[in-house]
């Protein structure tokens, strides 16, 4: 482990060019907005990649570099690579935290983790939403209140259709009736997966101090905290078995060769 | 719910046609041996599809007249077309039950499902295997003794590289000194899975009488018990929400406007 | 399994007798009411049982012929007497369905259960409540529409300190502005557990069609579906080992003795 | 959290003082040789109780002081008073670690922590044993390779009667024959719970390097990461939620009163 969690923000940074109101909120694009609340814990060590980037600026050699993952996307999941979605399942797998933000529900990456389809209702009118802490000694709701509000925002609303998290850390309310699990994690090989709700782009909510320390809270907890898990499918040959075996029968492959994918 | 539960065999159907080991132990072809085990049960009405027939005979009529699906595949994983692969996941997603058999952890479809790599070690060695039941009361386990042997088998070890199972029905100890989660079950939507290991074919493992009554308990479990769950992604028109709400702030989507995806 | 499910309803039978608000609503007492709304369904065959009886009613006979249990409790939790508790938790391990109303989150069974404090959050202002379905295939969801509301309730917020369920089948949403998993089930050896939050005793929540619905169906869901889980900590002896076996080394017990609990 | 982790490791010390074999190979009790393992790593701040002394050595403070708490007891399990059960269980809840070792399999706190009977098959022929790692990325494996042995031990086999665990990071083979689930982690409130199935006392297994390993790595694994979550049941007043209300319809209980437990 480095001293410092190295986490990388990607953003699809395209509602940020092409839509007058985002470009106003956030002016610098959403993933610099993001890495900036990140940056305000010394212990992350923070950079940001996007979708226009070469290899939407996750080459191999920077996510080796990264512990910690967090996607924000939402006009453009088809244009993501599908090289550069198997690169990042398999670090995912290896160890890497992996934390979707909002809209990221329906990126590719979430929804091949998940093996849902990650469909819910939604709506947008601006109407208040609360977030209620479920385990208030979680990792990721460190020095949160049992609850916070946040003032404008689209809804998404139940059925979430997710695989039963291992652990919900937050519950929202909406003002128009609904309920959604905003924040449930897993884990997929050895790497530690968070959803997290809040994000329309519409509002400046990356910029909402709650929702910047959940952020800084979920990096700390996705962060691996093992060796990587080098994942292979290795035949054992019989001279390697713990037990001294005697091949019987007939088989199928040729000693030593690899099996079928 | 149907008065029988309608379960249908798929099968590559390639090593029973090309390898003289296989074609001599299932002749019919494997997907034909499972399914007559399946049809010792009246209150089951078995079909079979294989890879070679029109949409790997996996018609939209078809899955939806199907409550449970078996998949055997070893060879042609890559064959699968993936429209095939995305028409069966979304009828896992609604409801219907879904029984990866042996090398299908390595199926397109297996892989999907669980959002891990699934893959394990092995070795054709042909030793004897022991599954010990986990759970005596389970569906699964109805009528099978505390443990049963499978005399020759190809051998597959920890670590499988699979989310934690929601149930482990069986473990597996292995001749050459292995262990291995050999019956686990999850969710995906409304849809139940049953990954069973036992199934290499250059043995007549499908023949063994407990293997049958572990698929036969399978089917009964894994059949769908509710409505389908039709998934969508629907907008809440604000004047439809349950509280009175009046819209507030900027808007990305036009009033009636479907989402990105 | 027998043709009919049989379910018993066991009331604590305290505030109907001495609170004339819920003497009002419930005359016959709350058991009575809920039993009533299960034989609305001709395939549950229904008995109550209460506190006051010999044995709380819930002698080793009337458990060996229960497939369901199901638990209203709020002011006499401590008045439920150990072995019947032992009793009832052996009943759910060995593969009986156990249904925890409302204020049951507190009683000694589903705290045993759960292993964890059970605790909530709660006020008593008789407000609007509106529980979503976050599955809409599950079997206990049958019928139910993507949401339905109760008029007057007693408020429960999170945390509740439970283990993350297996699955969260209803979600409430609160008026005051509280939200609560309200429908959730796990499973205990083999027994499978559902809890459901609608009940409070001074409003007539047990006459509503929908809660009237919702425990019909999670008593089908609940009702075991594989042989009793008797469940024992065996002893085997070393000339009963499946692989043959020398013993070794020095040894605590001597054969045949059994183990210490 | 403190710059080291504190553990303490509670042993009933029975066998040791009363079995000549078992004093034999734990000359100074089976605690102190667990707690000499831990001590190799310098981030542990280790101490030991027993059963014997004030409180079995968990009094308020020691427990207010400890991060990870690993349980070994035996022959002794009945003579853990009630009140330091209940008072081991409120710290798990609010966050501190708990590591069951061997026959704490049948200890009332881990029953307590479980909700099932937690039995299992056993047999003490002096057997060999291999566990597999599950999840060569998780912080409990750092630094273990694929698999290792203990020459001699006795035997727990499937079923295993507890909840199915969060993960599962061991499994074992043994030379019988029989399988087990031997590492396995659960959480409670915020608690982390790991179950590690080595360790008779008849043999030295708390001296093998590899055990020991496993423990110290538990024991960072099991030291918790947030704020302690300080459990209630707090009545909410009407006058605090946070949307506005008016109290309707009829009351149990007056404004202010506890609630009922």
């Amino acid at each position: 482990m480095p001293d410092r969690i190295r986490a990388t923000v990607w953003g699809e940074n395209v509602h940020e060019r092409k839509n007058a109101i985002v470009a106003q909120v956030y002016p610098d694009g959403m993933h610099d907005c993001i890495a900036d609340g990140l940056r305000e814990d010394a212990a992350l060590e923070v950079r940001a990649a996007t979708l226009q980037e070469a290899e939407h600026g996750l080459t191999k050699s920077v996510l080796a570099e990264t512990d910690v993952l967090l996607w924000w996307g939402h006009a453009a999941h088809g244009e993501v690579a599908d090289t550069v979605v198997e690169r990042v399942l398999g670090r995912v797998w290896e160890g890497m935290g992996f934390i979707a933000l909002h809209s990221a529900h329906y990126s590719k990456i979430f929804k091949r983790l998940m093996g849902t389809s990650c469909s819910l209702t939604w709506r947008e009118a601006g109407e208040r939403e609360r977030l209620w802490v479920c385990n208030p000694g979680h990792r990721i709701a460190r020095g949160i209140e049992p609850s916070f509000e946040i003032e404008n925002t689209e809804m998404y609303g139940e059925p979430f259709a997710i695989p039963p998290p291992d652990e919900i850390v937050f519950l929202s309310w909406f003002e128009g009736g609904e309920v959604f699990r905003s924040g449930c994690t897993w884990k997929r090989g050895n790497g530690k997966i968070f959803y997290f709700r809040p994000g329309h782009e519409t509002y400046p909510i990356y910029f909402h101090p709650v929702v910047r320390q959940v952020l800084r809270n979920a990096v700390h907890w996705a962060a691996p905290d093992g060796r990587p898990w080098i994942d292979s499918c290795p035949n054992i040959p019989i001279d390697q078995a713990h037990e001294k075996l005697v091949a019987k029968g007939p088989k199928l492959h040729k000693e030593g060769e690899k099996g079928f994918r």
